[in-house]
């Protein structure tokens, strides 16, 4: 049993809450656990400069956390003047794992833009950015396509993401939380569609290492965790869930 | 009639959920119409340099809004590298009226950060986040008293905030929503104390001007508002309300 | 009487050279006691981008002082790498008041540049920088119609600035010195029109609060000092002060 | 065939020059095929503020590339004035890797700091980084050992890195060039120990997806190519490859 | 002749005007035909952190420009947030050129900053600027010495500074204005102190190269106008002069 | 006899490696002693936005040191997010150099870009940078005629560099080495063509002064090494060097 009584393959109480801000295109606040993050998908009617004239579209990702998300209150990037590595990481995984998923073609010369503000940290952010975003996204999208600015439904695929780590008390678990995070000696984090293929695998010891057999284990209980997920997105996200081609084990 | 059906005088629906978030010592949601900032208040137990070693203490403000709080998304602060003037103006602001009411010899060598995070945006959002950082500095002063790391209250009076203007359509109106902002000719905010004292008044003729008659007419509406504001601090306060000096018209 | 002998409603002795800098079209170095600003006001033919196609023109400021105006020397904030939060309000105060006199379609798609450079500061830098850049703009625009650039005269009104404050030695005074400033429980920027309508008001009570009644004598005795700066801006504009539309008490 | 003649296991040719540059405690040209890498290791008695005194040395990485490594001239990033998430993510991975295999304690309270400039470029740069600084730090280590500073060696193990990828033309490859990189469908960094046990391991489809079975096959190629980095290393090494445990398959 | 009626070996009107600034301890407006430089002098009881506890002093510069003070307005360099190199340059060369003359050890552990804000340009300003912020220093060392601070005088030597340069029309020519800077062959500063001799020799061809020839004829012609420059630095400063050692054919 | 048993008038050993980063139109690295300097020139088909238009190419320097070229490890510039003085007046001074005897007509519209990145440094970095950038930029640029882009060579005549100064143990010497350097009285730059006409002169007393005597000895020396300089220049070009205008004394 772990710190919170989970069993080592289980995840935290998960919600989506959909429309959560009235401006955005796509609005999500998604809560896993403790970690709670308002996932904002916006459209734009034009594609950076470098893209111009090739009739495709761009999704893009920005993260950043409230100061005092985490328990000691932290220094704003904009005071900083910059845009710390660590955040810059997760706003390009994040960025790259969507446009794994969506056609950018079908999409047309538009930019998504993405934002992963956690207002509440607990582990896992960047997955749950993740996971709250492609939700966000396919409202976005959904509503482009019911204004007809669209054709076709331009996400190729579910996306959703978690983290397994080996921690010495529990062996390989699912999705840490802060304590066990900052105490595992391995930290993965995990990206898969819903077809069961990798989108990204990021896998870390942490002044550790770790084995061939350790992996296994980490990817089968991730591929568990992230089971779970896409069933949440498919609640949250109702009808709109149906225009995504879906084969994998889930259904 | 207003555009939203209000009277002249009348201040859009005001909610404040204490508790927000789970890490800073005071936190609370506030809810102007539709216009949410969290309000956060951390207690660090320094000052800055300048101040040290004179036995008080420091309250300062940030200030930030979401990219998509508003219709239109704007760009990060933290991106684009600094800080813009009108962040910097409203944040100092924020600093400045807490300062007013807080007894920084009663707080002792510590620092009263004040986060306030616009997660949508409806007008009044910097009235918006004193009203509510108010709230969330009482609760934080107040845990610290009852951990008996200071002996008396260090609030000093009420405090909150509206803003008041002149349109052409309604004249003289309490608490301006966005749409009323944007085609103000007068605009004015105003923070006041529980004793109906001024902390500060900013009223700018938007491409415009302002009389003597009009002032007088603008300070009675902002202070009707500023009364039922003092109302709803006290709801949410609890018995946090009763630690602060009050003897102004609202009892 | 006042630490320089000066009545409580007595400005300091006001100067204004024009001409002071060769290149700019309007030039002014505005002397208010122990307080000198240069201010140039530079007419470039285009607008800012967002701007442009709307046949209007712009007014923007901007505001410093040099390292050694002050008694101890201040780090430049060129060397800094950014704009402190003061001098930020400041230069947005100081272009919000001028473009609230300009007729901006009368000017046509330029922009006015106003530069206010601090030479040496003993209180009240911010109204006499919008006091003296009032006089380089009208030199300016003068210097426009003359050349048959524009027909009209863009200026609607006189516009001039100063502090009022309230010490515990004299009460509510005018146009505070630095001394008097620094231990001013309050602090207040008028600015008016020639028609004696206010532009904008600034009241900040500095760890302290004020009433109804402070407020109102404030403002009289800040008018009366405006009035008389109007007279030494008439003086100093000579013939172009023709061309300003002005039925203020003061004629 | 590859487009340069390997067959798909095969790495590019290794060549790893030791004393390169004259000044730092370790100096290393890393070459693999078109890719040259100077890395340099030095090292300074003391750690960052945040761990003094806890007895532990620190290990920090930076990386960069000079304008023209590249077939296009990139932008100076000190011209730019901030480092690109690119830079970022490499330096942080990096450093994570090498502090993989330092023993902290053994190290003392001092940093070693590593630096990886990249003179010209053809694909794996981040990854022959890592191979290249592992011998740099080594060297630094060695010396340090030499001159009686410390007392045990304080690497753990051997420590190299490769990438591996799926292109369409040739399915999985080895440590991928340029032109292969840049149309290759998953792309993955693979970091080992001498135990043959994982540092790190980050794969990404780009703009695709991979499959269990895939990345079977991925580790299994960078696991050859690692094996025979160990041996290049030892071979620079000579009598300081000694004084690392090494138990692997290698020997 | 050229255009401005001047001799080739002819200075441009020189004044110096002390007492300029009342904050400073040394404060000069230095006159040069059309361009004006304010030339503070602070005096700090502390040397930057590489310096302290050797008993030596420090002497360093700044140097600016309003934005105005050239014919077309330029940015300032504190919105674009770095100073140019050509600012970099100018400083250096400033604070660089008063540290050959004076005295660190005789200084104590004291620096000097010597602000120069050019108010004014026509060419020659950082010539200018040297030439005044000598006067500058020595006023503020004067007081230093005049408060026992110090005991011996710290300055060794005059310093002056001018331009000279080679034109299509006038050949070598001393004291270039801004019009005939812009189309100068040759362009040479030359800082020369009160002994003759060279504390800073920069001769540059522009779009264009020198002999040994041109280098002689300027080197006599700078040596000329430098001479005179002394003898208005001494009217200006009076008794203070008499403290200065000086040697020189000027005597 | 020097430190290193040099003759005062005695270059360090040069060596030009041409072709040595294979991405760049031409590339050098230069050692002079222990300096070693990577010269790279780019030719970029367009010309900055202020030249548009006007038939004429450009040239520009950008220079850095690796962190550990020097003896104590610096800080990236691209760390601290700006670039320093010195670099600035460095890259300023190479790009100004090299335009001198480019000839922008010639050369059309396009800019050349010259990277100089200093991987080992020991004195004298900026002399070598410029004279490795003078062949760096001549193999570019034969490669542009080779392929028949321009018609006539754009190089009007050859270009070195040294460094020439005055030391307390050996007097008048040429080309410093880093200890030499920090020690030296009198620290000159010299910069000559083909023909022997001064090209940039820097000369400078490092808390020290020079005479004109010893300014004659200073050029008499430098004048000699970079015949020297010549040589070796011609060497590394090859065929390229004959079409280099040349009529100096070392024919």
């Amino acid at each position: 049993m772990r710190i919170d009584n989970r069993a080592t393959n289980q995840l935290r109480p998960i919600h989506i809450e959909t429309g959560y801000i009235k401006h955005p295109e796509g609005s999500v606040l998604i809560t896993v656990g403790d970690t709670k993050v308002i996932c904002n998908a916006s459209v734009e009617d034009r594609v950076p400069p470098f893209m111009r004239g090739e009739g495709k579209g761009w999704v893009t990702a920005e993260y950043a956390m409230l100061p005092r998300a985490t328990d000691q209150r932290s220094i704003r990037e904009s005071s900083k003047g910059k845009v710390s590595g660590r955040t810059m990481e997760i706003q390009r995984l994040i960025g790259r794992a969507l446009r794994a998923v969506v056609d950018l073609e079908a999409l047309g010369e538009r930019t998504v833009w993405i934002d992963c503000d956690v207002i509440q940290a607990d582990g896992g952010t960047r997955t749950a950015s993740i996971t709250g975003a492609f939700v966000a996204v396919a409202i976005a999208l959904g509503k482009l396509q019911d204004q007809k600015k669209i054709k076709s439904f331009p996400l190729k695929s579910f996306l959703a993401a978690t983290s397994v780590g080996v921690t010495n008390d529990d062996g390989v678990v699912l999705d840490l939380n802060y304590a066990e995070d900052s105490k595992a000696l391995v930290d993965m984090n995990v990206i898969m569609t819903g077809e069961e293929e990798f989108v990204e695998l990021q896998g870390t010891g942490e002044e550790a290492t770790f084995s061939y057999k350790e992996l296994q284990e980490l990817l089968e209980v991730a591929n568990k965790g992230i089971q779970e997920l896409f069933h949440h997105q498919k609640e949250a996200l109702g009808e709109v869930a149906e225009r995504i081609p879906s084969k994998g084990r889930e259904n």
